[in-house]
């Protein structure tokens, strides 16, 4: 990013600079070092988008009442605040700069609004769907450390949408399917039964859904099924598996949690194939990927 | 603003300015050039804050939860988006870049949440408390253009709050006080009987008063006396006088709004002092002051 001339004239643009060095400075006292670092560091890049759009009074009303409409709106179960977060990849961003690469460690992505602490705990080689509905998926991998060595005993949450695109926790009546936990077995492996992941909307009913109208922005998620890997001395992993192939992909992730390290082969069975596990599912299509997960080691 | 060094490793900066890249590319499609101009800046700077401060997510959190509390505050009495965008400097820079330095014409500053449009009208030399108490201030001028020739029949509009810091609207009783307009006579010049101005604190019961106070911020403004000036084929001036030797001049405004150009003398006048106009203040101190305006020709 390279420094964008913002002035109309020597004096304008020693005014505006001017009025941003002393709201910076205004935060000077500010006992924590920290606090004190983050409100400068807001001032500077918010006073540097006012002054390179040369934003309008009339804009700037526009963005008040936008964001009072997202105030309003947002209540115990819905947070428009976070949606507006995702959709300008300031989550992701978050995630980015709070998960450094390191080597080979699997890509960190989007936690979402759907994880639940306490969903069951299921075998290998168990279901996850406990009802929700959708094509059967073997997923299966191996948890390793960056030196390649397996993690035996790893916790791996999974968590997914159904195929009409809903979580459990959104359908208001208890239910608790499509999620579930497992331990990685003695060589690191895991393995599951979940469902082929769909895409779906994110709510786009208020204010955020206006917005991305008027951008013509797709509010569709690519679909994905959730992970979140913790073994003790090693970073904690929350990422996601998108489906090699879904059209979604394309078009673009609405909260842009997509890494092309994270897109999977879903490879359909033919009704018939024989299973891993030898389950029966008769008459039905079922799909399999692996997905191989690397920690990266926890900062002290 | 010069860049900053965000990047822990070339891996890791590669994939946060990827993302940065992916999210303004999403907004290509607008329709409308403008929003899209906004909408892509606003993103790049967005990201370059979250980048610069390594945003924890724990902070994310709060500033989600800082948000949501603003948002719940703000109703139809009370905006707390715009006091926080007055705090951050926001607004006044905004009025900075809509009202272009031009020559000696006198400066803007923040228009503030509590004008009326339908304020009494005056003749040169009345009275504007109507009821609103503090000390009686002459406030005599002359309105010119940039060329300096007075401008005859311009529109001024003055209002203030009373000596405990009150606008009338904030009573809830209907009563019209401490406001009204006037016009300049054929020489340009304007005079009325107003009141010294005295600090008064923003609103700083909520979530911004709490940002204020945990960053050693005073919430108070500066005492003023808001103008607005209009005359055809000018552009509109919305502007404050500020008081010389308020103490909070070196504090510091909470919104920002002063100018040095802006700050005028208010020369105390001892009981018994003569009136400009002749006005029997029996017993009462009064002041008096002085504020030439230059207005900008309008653009077009």
């Amino acid at each position: 990013m390279t420094e964008t001339i913002h002035t109309t004239s020597t004096e304008q643009g020693r005014r505006e600079q001017e009025l941003t060095e002393r709201v910076v400075a205004s935060f000077e006292n500010t006992p924590d070092e920290r606090l004190k670092k983050v409100m400068q560091s807001l001032t500077k890049h918010l006073h540097a988008f006012v002054r390179e759009v040369r934003l309008t009074e009339e804009e700037w009303t526009t963005a008040i009442e936008f964001l009072t409409a997202v105030g309003h709106i947002t209540d115990d179960r819905r947070q428009e605040f976070i949606l507006l977060s995702d959709v300008l990849g300031a989550s992701m961003q978050t995630i980015l700069v709070n998960n450094p690469a390191d080597g080979n460690a699997t890509e960190a992505t989007v936690f979402g609004p759907f994880f639940l602490e306490d969903a069951p705990e299921i075998p290998l080689g168990g279901d996850i769907a406990s009802g929700a509905t959708g094509q059967p998926a073997w997923v299966e991998g191996t948890v390793l450390d960056t030196d390649g060595k397996p993690i035996p005993n790893a916790r791996v949450e999974v968590w997914e949408a159904d195929e009409d695109g809903f979580y459990d926790v959104q359908y208001g009546d208890d239910r608790v399917a499509g999620r579930a936990h497992l331990f990685t077995d003695q060589d690191g492996g895991f393995r599951f039964w979940g469902l082929t992941p769909t895409p779906y909307p994110i709510p786009h009913d208020g204010p955020v859904g206006a917005m991305l109208a008027a951008t013509n922005r797709s509010p569709v998620r690519a679909a994905h099924l959730h992970f979140m890997v913790t073994a003790p001395a090693h970073r904690t992993l929350v990422t996601h598996i998108f489906v090699e192939g879904d059209p979604q992909l394309a078009i673009g992730d609405s909260v842009f949690g997509v890494q092309d390290s994270l897109i999977k082969t879903f490879e359909e069975q033919p009704a018939g194939t024989p299973t891993p596990d030898g389950r029966d599912l008769g008459e039905r299509q079922w799909a399999r990927t692996r997905f191989d997960i690397v920690l990266a080691p926890a900062t002290a």
